[in-house]
């Protein structure tokens, strides 16, 4: 399956190269090593609708990641330059949840695809809490792009 | 929700410590460590039932991961000391799939919930195969304890 | 070179199997992978002596890795038994360094050596500052092994 | 101490953002996490000289790290963007050391300084072997930049 285009309106693009610290030793990239890369294709969706996630942090609030769903399709090697597409699927006032599509640049092939689910948390009370503003209204808002 | 016991029969037992590198800068284990622990977990599985992964490497078969969930309830913390309880809840001739709880030792806290579902890869063709004897019939023995 | 013995007095074993997860594409343990293993080392040491990490933090201390050296002989595989032989080299009032020997189990083959140097923090201030006691004796006591 | 142009001719530098996952309970960047990025260092210098790393491997070889030292100065933190600047500082038919200069982009601090020392292995023989052409004498060219 190949992904020539960015998936559609309010999918938000981060570009790397895979690190040889990535692969294991079946020759490809470790099933866990996308985490980290879903993390950066959110992290840069939050700094590209100003609402960065190091700010949120200084703010006191954690978006912790409850859930998780990972389907692998094609593995990336070493020294593959990838695109992890991510769009905000659901904002509530205090949970949402990210999608993610990696892509292969070289031929857009579709290699992994998955979500992650959050709730905000208070850093001082552990408990859940309202994702504070601006934060809030301009995730509703890269997730309301149709 | 505490488990004081094995979750019951077919589960198997890997412990070890957190580590330090698999915290994050919320205080917490990073929610990706849990991945290389759950394949921990099925490897002790696999060496207890007499069917090593290492095995089944050298045989030129890869149990590739084709999908991953999991559920994060309450977060480790550097120097726990937790369990993964690991369980084959399906096995077919090419494809098998791996149930795990992470539990606490100190209260027998549940901290996650997950799991990973396997295509056998032959690692000469990069397709499906069948899994080989004697694998096939000690994963389903183990899959099969009521 | 084979070490079938404790290297010698003061020296403290932490022992775990290889993951797979620590493997990359050459087919052994990324080098990166021996940093964790040390510092699980010195953990290990530090709950030996009865000055665990974990208390040294909650005292708003940390030991800061300010250097780290380490010498590849002989690469670890997935599923290898390790020992990580630890022993506490120097120790002073603000820094401390720790030496590792990674053995092999199964036949004493010595596979990495290395030291890390560190300087305690004040997680206050971000300033270096004494190791307070009794960690500081504890940890001399563990040095002065002959 | 700031580092505000290349640290000179030959120098070679790899740019990207600190991931979340690349930090521990301590707030900042654990000290594992920068012999990936000493690792991407030398992946783009090699690409940047027209000997990619993935090239060498196909024709069998590896550079298989026996060494690495790293002095940390200062941590970097999450989401900040680094450059690791990376040279080939010695070059030998079986051998090379590459030398690395860690920099917080936004105020050109030095962060953390190290260097790998590598050995040439057949991947088929596990044996030392020379490095192949055209790798060495590119690696040579890049070394010998006064």
């Amino acid at each position: 399956m190949r992904l020539d285009v960015p998936p559609g309106r309010g999918w938000c693009a981060a570009r790397f190269r895979v690190r040889y610290a990535e692969t294991d030793a079946a020759g490809v990239v470790h099933h866990a090593a996308y985490l980290p890369w879903f993390e950066e294709g959110r992290s840069e969706l939050s700094r590209q609708v100003g609402a960065p996630y190091s700010e949120l942090e200084k703010r006191g609030v954690d978006l912790v990641v409850v859930k998780v769903e990972a389907r692998y399709r094609v593995a990336a090697r070493y020294d593959d330059q990838v695109v992890v597409w991510t769009r905000l699927s659901e904002v509530g006032s205090r949970r949402c949840v990210f999608t993610y599509q990696v892509v292969r640049e070289a031929d857009g092939e579709l290699l992994v695809t998955g979500s992650t689910e959050h709730v905000a948390l208070s850093r001082a009370s552990g408990r859940p809490t309202r994702i504070p503003e601006p934060f809030l209204s301009r995730y509703a808002g890269a997730a309301a792009v149709p």
